[in-house]
């Protein structure tokens, strides 16, 4: 294996970035960030594409390897660098954790991203029956992930896994379209979280004190 | 860890169940199949809701130990039989099955569902534009599948992966539905698969020589 950095390509706010980038953190492994602006379209130029031909961000290299797919880096940098598991020790901690990533990618994730989407790219008036239709679903994933933490304080356990990594990100867009003018129409329910969602919004504040966790924030989210 | 066998609830044909069954059978883990009858609702009955109340299969129970959704149970299978490993042992044999798997869940997995499903289920006539609609993906990915099988015998390397166990039921199942005769309005272009797509046709067939493939096969797909 090579002495070099890791060096993760990463687009700002991508929540596929970002649940590499905590595994990163709650590991403890040192990374180079490669920033790609994806208002250049720097992910679809020939250079990234000879690394990733989908132009897909995240995209890992390790040396001479190259590991595309968020869940795929988070699996390689758990076999690399086996300290501070992720995906558990004991086969049964692995199937809780890989219940919830699971459920998280099958259930929440298409439908939040249906509603956070549209509100993110200015596009919720055209969209504005497909917002809708998703929302249903969203709250009851969210009530199901609110009911889950009260038996525990991260999504699989005790301490932070995979499936908190995989899931916060996409949280953090939800609230962030949900914060936009144009969500007013959509009667969204969700903030303030610590009023609505109060389990959820102490499991965000817990993934926000993370060491490391700025490092991982989208720059222009702070402008 | 209980003695007793593990006890896998399917239902015929669904893929999610499948892919399940071919990693036990590539391991050569015994197991004790339990087949609901999705026409009676089994899967939706309290004693099975007691197990996953998302009412899905597959389930596995290994004694107290009861891991719901197909991935959990093949990482949960990995971490409890680690011998003939599915995922890969060094990290970056991990990350090419990883990628593989990531890469079918959500660029193939989706469309092939929406060709296949309406047909499947007698839909296919008011589902059509949206079978059309998904149709072009569908061979996009269908196509990067052979040509990576130019490189390498199984979707992942020299020997069946959990890439491959995870990838071949859902194939099946859209082979099924493009010889059923609603679909030749479709102009699906899949079949006779050996000669549209060779070696997408020879990697089915090593698939399908697996010791206990039989096993796993729909009962009813045979009448």
């Amino acid at each position: 294996m090579s002495s070099k950095p890791l060096e993760l390509s990463w687009i700002a706010g991508s929540p596929f970035s970002w649940r590499v980038m905590l595994t990163l953190e709650a590991k403890s492994i040192a990374y180079t960030p490669r920033l790609l602006q994806a208002s250049r379209r720097e992910h679809k130029q020939p250079d990234f594409l000879a690394l990733n031909p989908r132009g897909k961000v995240p995209v890992l290299r390790d040396g001479d390897c190259v590991v595309c797919e968020s869940i795929a880096i988070m699996q390689y940098l758990e076999k690399r660098y086996p300290a501070r598991p992720m995906f558990g020790q004991a086969a049964n901690e692995t199937a809780v954790i890989w219940r919830a990533i699971s459920e998280f990618c099958s259930y929440l994730q298409p439908p939040l991203l249906r509603v956070a989407g549209p509100l993110l790219t200015g596009k919720s008036q055209e969209m504005a029956s497909d917002v809708r239709a998703a929302q249903p679903e969203v709250y009851a994933e969210i009530q199901k992930l609110e009911s889950s933490l009260a038996l525990t304080d991260w999504l699989a356990g005790i301490d932070i896994t995979a499936a908190d990594a995989t899931a916060y990100p996409f949280l953090k867009l939800l609230l962030r379209a949900a914060g936009k003018d144009d969500a007013s129409q959509f009667e969204l329910g969700l903030l303030p979280l610590e009023d609505r969602y109060p389990r959820l919004a102490t499991w965000m504040e817990q993934v926000e004190r993370l060491p490391g966790y700025e490092r991982t924030y989208p720059p222009h989210w702070r402008r």
